[in-house]
């Protein structure tokens, strides 16, 4: 709890917290509740400000401590067990939805309707108090007293004498309990309703337990320090609704204009406001205006609303494309060597395989830019990959939108992917390295290249496919050499098997020579900042390894594995510096192929930082 | 407008919608408004959906072009133009924003304030009619007439059989409009201001004008086809405020429960409902129900906002972090060449300069994840950098919150800075490469790096610096050769000085052999996808470049640009060719060292991968 507390002194927030509690300060204006004592004995000047977010941090102003009467705050969430005990069904037709404009003691329903207006008002929450489960008076109370606790994060109490005061004196109240009673509203005893009622507004909380109340209604109804459940999403959404048109008495659309947030408040002085996903925002300063409502509350929940922009219709930018950027495998080409044949076929139909890399969050709107897009595309897309790796959040109407149009796209032959390590669009990834044969979804951009290319080489590439395997005079490496030179390198190479999924270099070895392979794949894995294992880059027969730490010393980076069954020919450090001496020629022929290899590898990191925008 | 109208075929967002469509087609049940006989006169099935992005692309079921009267639709525009006629509070003092509670066409005020409820009742439309400057009646209708074709981007007409005959039979509005006079509600002729309402009531619009207008709501006032704005964006704010509690008459309760987002609707059967930044959707059906809305039009809103989770109190994820990743130079070091006493230093002092990279919308609730945790991070920071290239919007409280932090930091001896190429925070970006010496903000982040690297060297390194300029001797590429090789290569060498700011080798240009550099700092100058220039690396003395071409032939892939005055030293493709045969050792001690280089580049870039997460 202390770390929770704690705020940093240097903290901008906490100073633009407390701009708006010294401004409100000031404001004496209002009365205290005063119909029953309890409430008139309060110190009037009283106020403190609290802002808890989404993880639970509560900025504080003032004394967040200072325990008062829940009173009317209890309705929204007594409303919420309700709904929750019977479904919303059921509750609806006990209960209407819509502002009364009148004040919330009425003793009256709404004339075509027969019942009460909303939850809001005192015969909507008498209602909402009969709804509640529970073999006796005692337990009905104790669920509600264990839910309100569940809000809080902590466990909350009944304070007995305002209870007493207020059913002393709460024939009003009781004069709308048996009306609804009169109404079939109310089943069973409406004084046992009116009782729980009295109970359940004499809870005490204090301005921190509300602001971790509207945090978790923020938070979808998850307390965000317990992480305990108080109230199903669905159900959040009605609750936040009917707080957003009823919430704040016959001031409901003044609120609406002026602050923007579904809210509640109480004759105790409380305010709750809550930002949906973002914040809880929680008042508590006795004087109340005409409405009923905490003067301060208001005001202060006013300038937090303009001040921090959090007004529910205050739009910062208009929708954007979720689409970050867009291109061809001919524009940036997977790291796989290619026969002439292949790489004259991607130069020609490379384009139709193409890359649409999004990010953001993907609501409706985002992925309908998307969708759109690639639809638009035209129907000569032979493969599709959809990069997701920069996307936040994939709501369930986006995953269908995506779902859906890949299926669409299958059936008229283009085959589509979807680059997803984190999996938010639900679907099984594929293992790490073998994603092209294993589906359809990728943990690394590279390798859905890899598969992208092979969708076209299958279909266009009439010429020779870069062999699976080949001899050791056809490795790159050796070509340029004179017949003499090659002999005397093949001398020294030493041959090497290696089967499926064994690593043949570890992060951290010393230097162990130059590898030639001559078949099979190697991918070089590395530990990334995220926990997970990137697969930089995807060797095949032709290519090399292991001349960075021969050539350089220090230790290798990351794992060399066999993506499959490889074969190696190892040209030790030993015998590499041995040349030296005995064959500089040979030793300058080797050297010049590997220094350009190395200039090609970063050729290709270039290439792609230039298309993709600046990464490294 | 045709590509604007076309949907493919293959778009999933169609067949969502038009299942919504085909679904509501069904509902028969409602009546037509029958006050006057044009409403009662038409096709009672006719039926159109549409839903417009906020890019303006309009997807659209049914007839979307059938012309019908805007009716009720018109009183948040015209209350809009009242607004920005008069100011917000001039209107305030006029009519009121509360939820009525009471049928659209109540003869009477609020009891209390004497004004009329809010701008959707006829006594507030009214009011807002009799509000709209100009000359005369038909001036002031003309402005209004222009206002909502801006609103549909496209001219609007009046329909003069509606109009004659709701200023035949209209006795109840004229009632209204003389209780307003004689509370003094509405000055000058009441029956004028009346007769401008019925004109309003009557411009024929289309579903497609209606979806427009609502994305022009959306896209905070401007029409999206057009770009031409129709409302001020805090007047939005207020006008949708309006629509959310009182938009659809007393009906508003149930409608912010079940569709959740701010609406009008009107007797002509249109519906117009907003997704504030997201979309607009718009509804044509002309049977009503007992609270005047149209029945298809609520249901096929309702069934929208659920499928397409577009209700305002829906939460996909609670709030995140801001930040995506967070490292220190000691993590992630720059590409300058460093000394030994320099390297030791950033080894010991490398966690003191920390740079952040946020994502995402910065709003206030993102922002303050990012300033606590900063502000968390303790006292010993010496060197801030926050990386906003992957930040899609900021807002002003977030800007606040970054400038106020950064002062503070500031304060106490931490230097900060941000890289932000697309001036996200208004602050003036300092010119490519120069970001060190011009200021705070960056547009490379591994300029920043060296920035928060020379801030950390310039405190705590009291070793040797790295020289601004070195002998031939003394370049790396030459140090390991024997006096005679020495000797040998530093003949073929041509000395080069080249001014600051010119460009020493030009994309495509070919091969133009090894150029050592002696001092001074050169750039690598990539064009980007975005079209910005990337400044891949930067240079020092000590490094080389042009060595990839040199070895394996093809064009320059950006420029070298001179950042301050350089002196190089050049080794020609000829000279260096030639040694292959003269001086093979040289040669091969040469390669060595290059490869050394590459490999040691291709390493940085590796690091970077893997401690910032995948990216090429």
């Amino acid at each position: 709890m202390g770390r929770i507390e704690d705020t940093s002194p240097g903290n901008v927030v906490d100073r633009i917290i407390h701009e708006v509690y010294t401004l409100c300060r000031e404001n004496r204006a209002g009365e205290l509740a005063d119909y029953i004592p309890e409430l008139a004995a309060v110190e009037p000047d009283e106020f403190s400000l609290c802002v808890a977010t989404s993880d639970g941090y509560v900025y504080r102003a003032g004394n967040a401590d200072t325990e008062f009467t829940i009173q009317s705050i209890s309705k929204p969430l007594t409303y919420g067990l309700a709904l929750a005990d019977h479904g919303v069904d059921a509750v609806a037709r006990k209960i209407d939805v819509e502002p009364s404009g009148e004040p919330f003691n009425e003793i009256s329903l709404d004339p075509v309707t027969e019942r009460p207006r909303n939850p809001m008002i005192n015969a909507g929450a008498i209602t909402s108090a009969s709804l509640i489960q529970g073999a006796d008076p005692a337990e009905r109370f104790e669920r509600l007293r264990r839910c309100y606790s569940l809000y809080a994060g902590r466990d909350l109490e009944l304070n007995q004498d305002v209870y007493a005061s207020e059913s002393r004196t709460g024939h009003r109240n009781r004069a709308i309990g048996h009306m609804l009673r009169s109404f079939d509203i109310v089943s069973g005893d409406p004084d046992e309703a009116v009782d729980l009622y009295f109970r359940q507004c004499s809870i005490n909380v204090t301005c921190r337990d509300l602001a971790l109340m509207a945090a978790t209604l923020a938070n979808n109804g998850v307390n965000p320090l317990t992480r305990e459940r108080a109230l199903a999403p669905d159900l959040v959404e009605r609750v936040l609704s009917v707080m957003t048109s009823c919430g704040m008495y016959d001031a409901a659309g003044d609120w609406i204009t002026q602050v923007g947030l579904p809210a509640k408040s109480g004759v105790g002085g409380g305010v709750l406001a809550v930002l949906p996903g973002q914040i809880g925002i929680a008042v508590h300063s006795p004087r109340l205006d005409s409405h009923g409502n905490s003067v301060r509350g208001v005001q202060a929940c006013r300038e937090l609303s303009r001040t921090l922009e959090l007004h529910f219709m205050h739009v910062t930018r208009a929708g954007r494309s979720a689409i970050r950027t867009s291109y061809s495998v001919s524009e940036v080409p997977s790291r796989q060597r290619r026969s002439g044949a292949e790489l004259s076929t991607l130069a020609t139909y490379g384009n139709r395989a193409r890359i649409y890399e999004l990010h953001g969050d993907l609501l409706f709107s985002g992925a309908e830019t998307a969708v759109r897009a690639i639809a638009e595309r035209g129907t000569d897309l032979e493969a599709l990959v959809v990069d997701l790796r920069r996307v936040d959040d994939v709501s369930a109407v986006a995953r269908r939108m995506l779902d859906t149009q890949h299926a669409e796209l299958a059936e008229r032959g283009c085959q589509a992917a979807v680059v997803d390590p984190d999996g938010r669009l639900g679907r099984t990834a594929s293992r790490l390295g073998s994603g092209a044969a294993a589906g359809r979804v990728f943990v690394d951009l590279d390798v859905a290249l890899e598969w992208c290319e092979g969708v076209l080489l299958d279909r266009h590439c009439t010429g020779e496919r870069i062999p699976a395997s080949i001899t050791l005079a056809e490795h790159p490496l050796l070509t340029a050499l004179t017949d003499d030179q090659f002999a005397r390198v093949s001398g020294d190479l030493e041959r090497r098997t290696v089967a499926r999924g064994e690593t043949i270099v570890h992060r951290g070895d010393p230097a162990a020579g130059i590898f030639l392979i001559l078949s099979g794949q190697v991918s070089h894995l590395l530990p990334g900042g995220d926990g997970r294992t990137h697969r930089i880059t995807s060797l095949s027969p032709g290519m090399t390894f292991g001349e960075m730490t021969t050539l350089i010393g220090g230790t290798a980076l990351g794992d060399m594995r066999a993506d499959t069954a490889v074969t190696l020919a190892l040209l030790t450090p030993e015998a590499f510096a041995a040349l030296t001496a005995q064959a500089p020629q040979l030793k300058s022929a080797l050297l010049e192929r590997l220094a350009a290899g190395a200039y090609a590898q970063l050729d290709a990191a270039v290439r792609s930082v230039a298309l993709r925008g600046p990464a490294m």
